[in-house]
């Protein structure tokens, strides 16, 4: 793995800190400057970074600054929520209103309506002024209060909206585009010399984010799984020849599909985007599993819609959604007909149910453990727009809470390695073959 | 409503009870045969029997008889599980095992694989023997332990394999089919002069029994109903003019869309099989919704799977499972379709998101209630085949388990009354005009 | 069974019925005065009256009546919680504003705080206004918005607070004691002749209410005991001599333990109130349980907390709380105690976990069967209270939505019959004796 | 933070690892035994360790190695489980088993019964021998099928037990207190020169192991004190001065307490054994909590077991269990007296609900993510058995799974560090001073 040069992981800042933090008086703890994260804790990386005397990669520690670079007395906040629906997201805004308040005493913040569409000279919807008593409790209901879209708008026009609105601190919760969305506005604003902080807070149900351990709404979208494989278990033991198939989301990573089939031995096959293979020929997956149905007389399927894409897509016409990603073709309905077709051909009468709680499971509320970790990312985020930091977004790695340039996790995907540690687990614990590439027949 | 003449009440004995019943040593109540259940409790139509001097329509009341028919001595009992999953299957065979085991020490018991077809004379899979030991921890899984199919089997052929196998009482858990499908073979008993009573468990998610208060799994469906109201609801608020679209279970009957809105106000539209409606014209269902969509910003729907059939299907090209039932079109994909077109035509940008949860509530372990309820189905079945009983299913009226020809129970269906009180329940909630039929546009 | 004449179940009103009712333009059907559902529907029964030539004792139906007895035009209602939390509380408020607002266009709803403390000359809250916005999400939360209390209040003070706030109808959702105050308000208000109508709608988690099928709160109560139960059980067999008691709610009737037990065939004793037992002697509870541990090496309990009281409570000392219930002592930790007394006097080195999930089960949402059920009782409560009945509850019979009397459901407690169904499908699931009472040792 | 010299992070060997293994065949991935893990990932940290010319603390990966000491033909594998239940302790098992069936072929393994009490010369019930059948479903429940218990045993006894069963690996699942007697058992081997390898798999539900990131069963308590929480919540706000008091497991350490606040914002005090307070005096526990209570009307309260201690016990009459384990005084019980006493003396009617959720939580079934963490747990723990490492624990750190030298895990406590990052969140989060250490009043 190349890790980035140190340059690469420097946060922009707007300007030197010279405010005392209104936190002094409430005796928290605060974070220095100095304190940093090594990016990988792997002994072999560190040293050959001393053998070759360079500096160690690492990550400027997120939290309180004992010094503070805007006054929080008159100052404006603004909050945006985009793209599809994650676990958290209004756990997270909870949390930046609330530390705003009573952490900072920030009294003017501002939540704008439909993601960066209401960040648009005209915008759909007014945005709304939020208080504590008006986002007490939003964190137990799922989707966000401040509602989402999908797409780019003019980056001036934004950024218009933001000095209109003398928006002092920008909070952009939301996924790759988003974050690229940002990125734009802080260079926007650099350009016109503005004093405005654009901090992200990534969303990722998939955890796909490099230099990220775990996106919020993961762990909850990994619990919510379970009851979709169980029924498919169910479903699947009900019937001579029974398959249970769930289709579980994962675009381009099968984080998801891995841990939820780690999490449930009943699991049988777990295919994934990583893991290329072939549905027909010797030792091909469909091969492969008519061989278990006729030894065992079930089978249960996990697959990440993102999977099988190379089979699916017909590279001459590829669609993409506003956001501007491509437009995956439905790998679970696409595998219930080729499992029929198959099995029919071969005079194997199989029973298959398709599930996709897709939609169910990305407009859950948190569960705790994702609580406790938009809390924190919510709480970080504050602290470092408050300490003038800029065009970064709240990162969480080795166990500790980061400031990341934007353009660092923007730039790549992180993926599960077919030759590292979760899917070495996972063939493990399915038994299915590390290879399911088809010969002849 | 009419209620069946007496002599279609009474239930079918295969001879007098003389002997015993074990349950008299362990000082259990008993219930006597003269106890009778009212089929109604309105006092109209009582008055109307006693001044027509007929005979109060009633059931004979379920429960252990202080005499019994066989000699639970060398008796062998068979279970049969038919059809689609239903949350309770394995409560009501561990409750029937549980029973002939514990209260009358019958010893051999055995479970028929895969429903009718596991009675065939070449069955897909042998039966197997059950015991307390081997049920004791199923009722925590969904499904059914004992695996099942639709389709009916050779009559002679099944009741060949229950003399094959000595059965002396066959227990069918089974839905509408399934019990025609056990009348047929008592009648075939009958017609052979041998001594095998055939008891049936009711099983319908639907809630679609004539005479039968609730069937097991109802409520299970209904609690299991309110993740996906609540993800449509958070989908359809979280996008500007959000559409949440719930799918539930109801071929012929809304009671499960019924009571699942019921219980969840967030629902804007129930569309039910019993309530037709059209989707053009002024006044028709697109017609409303978009006036709702345009003040409100969102809106919930939820459909039963038997709506709209009426526009659905094409006459001249139905399709049957091999249960025999009609293949139902996806009316939820068609409306999300069709909600689609008809916004798009009016410049309404909508985001509809389609949910359904079918597979994943079927297949459900039974909740607390319907444990209970399948508990006593189980006792109550045992105790009706142990007295003879025969060509009966078990049922639940007026707060009472009753003993109910199968006849009666497959002749006619249950229905949400469109003038009643369940549905004017939903109206009020919903505040949904009674009727959208749309007229010229 | 002794049913009551039928002169003591006509609900009094304030007066006829003349205005037509709001209701009539949404098309809603309604629901006639002349309908009546039977309290029994045992043909015995039913038949003893006809036979005495005596009128068959019924309940009014609820339900919305075309012509209504006031004007919604400028009139205001008010609503009270008071005692123990109870799922469903919210439910009920919520649906009762919503039918206020929408079906009725009543605009002038006032929330008294803090039960009937609320009511009196220098209540400690102010009451507050409710609307839909201010109700719309309250269902999703357990507890009461309104806030809740116990003891009674001077009756001449509540209603003159009645009459300051110009109330019209008075909504009381609360238990025995509360309706026995709404009892002693109409009368008060009876004798001012005075035009306000007092609404009950009668709640009890214990399900103890004579002539209501089931109360709100029950159901969720005893899905909600399933993983105290199930914790119950992994205590138990996870250790040599393992026991698992749990206590549930039943102050003087066990249905919530029966049916819970009955949901959970893991529960190996079930003591209620209604079945006395001995601890000691040959053949008592503890007798019993050993015999039991010795053979089995592990057992679960279930407990209803008014169970053994009469071992436990001391005739000379007997303690009261603010409603005027008996103290019960703590039955969980007693027999906690006297077990292992017991089995240490035996040499049975038990292991014995004791929980008590009664806070956490009283305070949850109601679950969605128990919503639907607490919608349908405000809207009948609204219908009632708007067609001028006074000085009843909502009850539900048969199947039924009914008005009942107060001194009705007042005036004696339902409870478990030791030889009735309930008890006897217990008896047969558990294989506990009928008779625990301990003859000499 | 100190750490460890590298010399006492080195695991014990049995001997070199020669016999290829089997899972070559698999093409499962492997892990070279000079993969290690840093114990910290601050920069200035490791840059001291640099600078001073030391070797970086590291600690060795775990996972499947390319060679293995065991020949798996014919070889012997034993479990135990010891101490109170946690989710996942089926999970762990379960993995085992499935790991040393499928991945090695291993055919006899071996579960002893109630912890070390079933490896003493008479166990309480013999050993039971455990398949990939027999394990199957177990993860589904909670507790753990082997069953567990207290204290030691001698460890002669125990060893002369692992050879009369011919045990070659022996896994130890247990705290603090089982791995203590996991040394002492590899000690005694080591003296008798036998080839046989201790394996721990560390339990601790209150994740107080010192250089492991989390143990097994932390993520499910944390998201089970959920409810008990939101019903404590609800209690406080359905009465006037209402408390709702929540204890949670943390004997030593408020992990969960701290976890379980930050994913329940409604909390407003948390109470742990690393931050000690004072009840009375001006700035007091009680004096902080009346003034919230007088100006918000309710409060939250959720306590560690382990708090206050100090203020508790009695040094002169302290109590052990069987584990050696300091018998806690009941806090929540001793607090809500206290509460109750004070605001009484004041003037407050407050109306206190304690809530004691720890049975319920220990006893669960593991949630997704921690089954997914006892799968790869239980895999690590075999491959490391398998090479012939001993007396170690698998640990987890920095996101890697590694082996720990069990004296290292035994040797201190993980607490929450009152300077730290987590409590610096909780402190932002409920607003509850930094110190509440009581003046003069």
């Amino acid at each position: 793995m190349n890790l980035p040069e140190q340059a690469d992981l420097e946060v922009p800042r707007l300007g030197d800190c010279q405010i005392p933090s209104p936190a002094t008086a409430r005796h928290l703890p605060f974070v220095d400057d100095s304190e940093r994260i090594l990016l990988s804790s792997s002994t072999k990386l560190v040293q050959s970074y001393i053998d070759a005397g360079k500096p160690l990669p690492s990550l400027e520690a997120a939290g309180p600054r004992r010094e503070i670079f805007f006054d929080p007395e008159g100052l404006t906040c603004g909050i945006v929520t985009c793209g599809g629906l994650c676990p958290g997201l209004n756990d997270v805004i909870r949390s930046i209103v609330m530390t705003l308040h009573y952490v900072y005493g920030v009294r003017r913040i501002i939540g704008f309506r439909y993601g960066y569409a209401g960040l648009s000279k005209s915008p759909v919807q007014p945005p709304v002024f939020l208080s504590p008593e008006s986002v007490a409790a939003i964190h137990e209901h799922g989707g966000t209060i401040l509602g989402s879209s999908r797409g780019p708008q003019s980056v001036a026009d934004m950024v218009d909206t933001l000095v209109n609105w003398k928006v002092d601190i920008l909070f952009t919760i939301g996924g790759d585009g988003t974050q690229r969305g940002a990125h734009d506005i802080a260079g926007e604003i650099l350009k016109r010399n503005l004093r405005i902080a654009v901090i992200g807070v990534p969303k990722t149900i998939d955890n796909d984010l490099e230099w990220i351990d775990r996106s919020f709404g993961f762990l909850t979208a990994v619990e919510a799984a379970r009851p979709a494989i169980l029924s498919a278990h169910a479903e699947a033991k009900g019937a001579q020849f029974g398959i249970g198939l769930v289709k579980l989301m994962g675009r381009h990573s099968g984080f998801i599909a891995v841990r939820a089939s780690l999490a449930n031995p009943d699991v049988n096959f777990c295919l994934i985007p990583e893991v290329p293979f072939t549905l027909h020929g010797q030792g091909g997956f469909l091969d492969v599993l008519t061989a278990r149905l006729r030894q065992r007389k079930h089978a249960v399927i996990v697959v990440a819609e993102g999977a099988a894409q190379d089979i699916l897509q017909d590279p001459r016409h590829q669609e993409r959604d506003a956001s501007g990603n491509l437009k995956l073709k439905d790998v679970g309905a696409f595998l219930r007909d080729e499992i029929k077709k198959h099995c029919a051909s071969r005079s194997l009468p199989v029973a298959i149910k398709y599930i996709d709680p897709s939609y169910t499971i990305r407009s859950l509320p948190a569960n705790s453990n994702d609580s406790a970790y938009c809390l924190v990312l919510g709480q970080n985020a504050v602290h470092a727009g408050m300490a003038g930091r800029t065009d970064m977004v709240v990162g969480y790695s080795n166990g500790r809470f980061t400031h990341i340039p934007i353009r660092l996790v923007t730039g790549r995907r992180k993926q599960v390695d077919p030759r590292g540690e979760q899917w070495q687990y996972l063939l493990q614990m399915t038994g299915q073959p590390a290879v399911m590439v088809g010969g002849a027949e």
